[in-house]
């Protein structure tokens, strides 16, 4: 027997196909997302967080805008049972968020719940009870009925309790391991649960339908959930709230989708923290809606904050390609891509543009506190002329001619390939500096005077290899005056093909750089580029070293 | 403006509607697995591979089962094309493998890609150009009509260098940026390229629909895909092929669904590298297939080998929540899951279960070469009894009463909450040690001898605090008889309620361990552990440690 061959489909499909989800092909409104970090998320943890980590943690989130919060498991062990102490306690609770505990749905912790949720404003009472052929099976040995009675047991006890403790409290139930029971089991035994809580439009009730281990594809998920949506009791007096696992890497589809099926609520972390492969990231999530125009109803407009404070507090790092929070997200290194990202930043610029199409960058890092320079365009031996030319525009403002941008992309590249390493602005800069600015041998001219008569004249003191000549030309201008003085000084040919020069900074006393390209008789070009506060010494200059590039290459 | 209102959907749904995929809820059928490792994945890296590495990761790539690996874009650095140049020239290609190379649809890229193609016995040469709105409009400025051209140029100096060149070559066309076209367009486009390339039973071409960037959700792709399939002109001799990206965190499903939806063949990386987010992770997507009993076609039973030659490779790092890879996915810390996990393994011992459901793990651990001792049931502070037991059961032969492993799962639990951290199997079975196993303070048996004589007759040597005293009783059986003893002689008050013991070896030589429970007036449970070659010394030991605990406490 081959290993796969001991494997086989462990989920149910819904006793009547439900697709109508289908038709929607996006979302328009963000669930009610209820924040599980401090409960499945510390759970998950190598270190489970210490009480004033959660407190710091719990902080977070009510920041990035969380109004339902799930702080734990009171009955489980102290920490948790001090936390939710310590939260109504310290009054650290703000008025419109509210939180949440988890108890499983037996007698004596159910009580301990109680106990440690007195006096709070505003709680969640989340009671489950598995439900699953596998756990029904192997873990309780017990029958349908058996596990049904736990589950209405439990919520009856719920409704006892809070009636009789001190604080504000609703009720949430969930057939915990959903995704490996019968359909109609979970659905019966939900409206069970339901006939107990009788649930009123002012007394909303949460069913919660967890994708525990994914079995299946998402698409079978939100079947069940469309069909549970559809056959549930009280359906208008409940809130349906889908709590997403990624074991197939598929938390993300399970919950969208799963919210075009009639899902209200969704139970998810930061990052995609959570028990083995994670819960549903609800970083993700929200950014995809926002992504399409939609308002998440929650703030990552600075993701490197919040990024910092959730490895800090867990002891997690967040993948460099997790979406829309890794480091590597934005970054383009190919050639094609950072010339798509520099010609649509700059349609953009130059059009006024509705929505944001830039290609490959889903949205605008700047979105999520993210920086062009640093995240976008990043050059290594993959890198081409946009890239190189973005990052010589953007972070030193040279504007180099597209030809001369080409030259430098491949120069860039081939140092990056032989160095074997990324390339920083800064080393690129350097690097064309090295190239193409000023290069003063084997010519170097130390002197130029100009005269106007019939056309330009030009009277130029050249240096090379030591000796000192003085050459006499005339020109259409000045830099056709010194191009040919050089010229028939010393024999050289070539064609001066480009010419481009712009102010470096903002005044009239400001530095100017000219860039000039030449072309030898195999129609090869060549580069150079010159710096100064006289446009003709700089022009002069780029030319001496296209034509010093020429002479050494 | 807000911030989200600066976007909006940026896919384009199919002309009619096409949801016949969704009636299907799993694939029967591993697709052809492409690996583009060595292009997309290689060119989203920090620091590019070197053809050394890149030589060890193609042969990785043909261990794990890969028989067709894009190997690079050969015109466009040097690094790639003596990359291929080596695979070709020394003979580094399988005959069932297939190589495929990149190159964009403009004729000196084509040209330069074929020159470097020469000679290769079996290679696809993979034709793109981009076809999205957003690129027609910003970065090639050119018209519908005018892209399309590209591609169909593209595709007949495609066909006329293959005939000149020496070797064997198929075709694959990619309207890159495919999310962002019009459907119809991309229809249009690869109905031309197939005029082109009149594809036959013997002579199939790749069409590849890549999610470059991914704009919507999975169901809307899988829709796309299936309105493609069914209207491509010479469907039967086209390879379908999908290259999915992870922009908003759905490319498993993207692949998965367009499976269903009409695909033949995937393009993706190990683990998920590639630009920005990533490609489609094959491992997932894999292993996902495995999971429901579907050969995969290729092999990760040695995914830590395959973890570390990847990160070896490319300096990237697999997340610890990674599905089937990550460190972390198989843990188990809460104690509810790991008690689940305990009776669901003991339940398959017991029964001869056809298949895999043992609860929380999707697959079996060692199906991927990982450990269950090392990997699954993990102790902190969330854990419980049932992992406790499991551990000291599974690495140390250890079997406790049920009621001695939940006060062993407490010590360990209080003991990981306290000193904040994990606690390996070593420090959980010292920590028996140092509470259970044959504790001699304040009391300690130094002789017995048993007499029988209607019943038991013991006659202990009891040494406390100094003081040693001789204490004569009789009992039904002989720890009973040295109970009694202990008991008379000083005014002890328990009752022995739990007995249990077995051999810790398999010889008659090995050594025994006993495991004994009292009980004080209060119902109060204490607990002892003893260990000798002789198993009513174990017993006794058992108790003894059990009493000592209990005036200890």
């Amino acid at each position: 027997m081959k290993n796969f061959e001991k494997y086989t489909r462990q989920y149910f499909m819904p006793p009547e196909p439900s697709f109508k989800w289908v038709e929607k092909d996006h979302i328009e409104k963000a669930p009610i997302w209820c924040s599980v970090d401090l409960r499945d998320g510390n759970q998950a943890l190598i270190v489970p967080m210490t009480l004033d980590q959660k407190i710091e943690f719990f902080k977070l989130l009510v920041k990035v805008g969380f109004k339902e919060i799930e702080v734990g498991f009171p009955a489980a062990s102290d920490t948790e049972y001090n936390f939710l102490r310590a939260l109504i306690e310290q009054n650290l609770i703000p008025e419109d968020v509210t939180i949440q505990v988890l108890t499983q749905a037996r007698e004596h912790i159910i009580r301990k719940t109680f106990e440690a949720l007195n006096g709070a404003k505003k709680a969640v009472v989340h009671v489950y009870n598995s439900t699953s052929l596998a756990q029904r099976e192997q873990v309780f040995k017990k029958s349908k009925e058996e596990i049904l009675k736990i589950a209405v047991d439990g919520a009856a006890l719920l409704k006892k309790l809070a009636a009789e403790t001190e604080g504000n409290f609703s009720f949430e139930y969930s057939p915990e391991s959903f995704t490996g029971t019968e359909v109609e089991y979970s659905l019966e035994v939900c409206n069970a649960v339901l006939d107990v809580w009788q649930p009123t439009p002012d007394n909303k009730v949460i069913i919660n339908l967890p994708s525990t281990v994914q079995h299946s594809m998402p698409h079978v998920y939100a079947s069940q959930i469309e069909y549970m949506s559809t056959h549930m009791k009280y359906r208008e007096n409940v809130i349906l709230s889908l709590h997403p696992h990624n074991d197939r890497g598929c938390g993300v589809s399970d919950a969208e989708m799963g919210i075009l099926a009639g899902a209200d609520r969704i139970e998810g972390t930061l990052f995609g923290n959570g028990e083995r492969t994670g819960n549903v990231d609800i970083v993700t999530l929200a950014m995809n809606m926002f992504s399409q125009g939609v308002d998440p109803e929650l703030d990552f407009t600075d993701m490197p904050y919040v990024s910092e404070q959730y490895e800090k507090f867990t002891g997690m790092s967040i993948d460099m390609r997790s979406p829309y929070s890794g480091a590597l997200v934005f970054a383009a290194f190919s050639g094609s891509h950072q010339d798509a990202i520099a010609k649509g930043m700059k349609y953009r610029e130059e059009n006024d543009c509705q929505y944001w199409t830039v290609p490959y960058l889903p949205v605008d890092p700047t979105d999520v506190g993210r920086r062009y320079e640093a995240d976008v365009i990043r050059i290594n031996s993959q890198s081409g002329k946009g890239g190189v030319g973005y990052i010589l525009e953007q972070n030193f403002g040279l504007n180099l001619p597209a030809k001369m941008r080409e030259a430098m992309g491949y120069a860039a590249k081939g140092v990056s390939d032989e160095q074997h390493k990324e390339l920083q602005p800064e080393e690129i800069f350097e690097l064309f500096k090295e190239k193409y600015e000023d290069i003063q041998t084997p010519y170097n001219i130390t002197e130029v005077h100009f005269k106007q008569h019939n056309g330009i004249i030009a009277e130029v003191t050249v240096t090379c290899n030591g000796e000192s000549r003085v050459a006499i030309a005339s020109g259409n201008g000045r830099l056709n005056a010194v191009s040919n003085a050089l010229k028939k000084c010393y024999h050289l040919e070539y064609d001066l093909v480009t010419y481009q020069e712009h102010a470096l900074e903002q005044s009239s006393s400001s530095r100017a750089i000219a860039y000039v390209g030449i072309k030898d008789k195999n129609d090869s070009l060549y580069w150079g580029a010159g710096v100064d506060q006289d446009i003709i010494r700089a022009s002069i200059n780029a030319l001496v070293t296209a034509i010093n590039n020429k002479e050494t290459a």
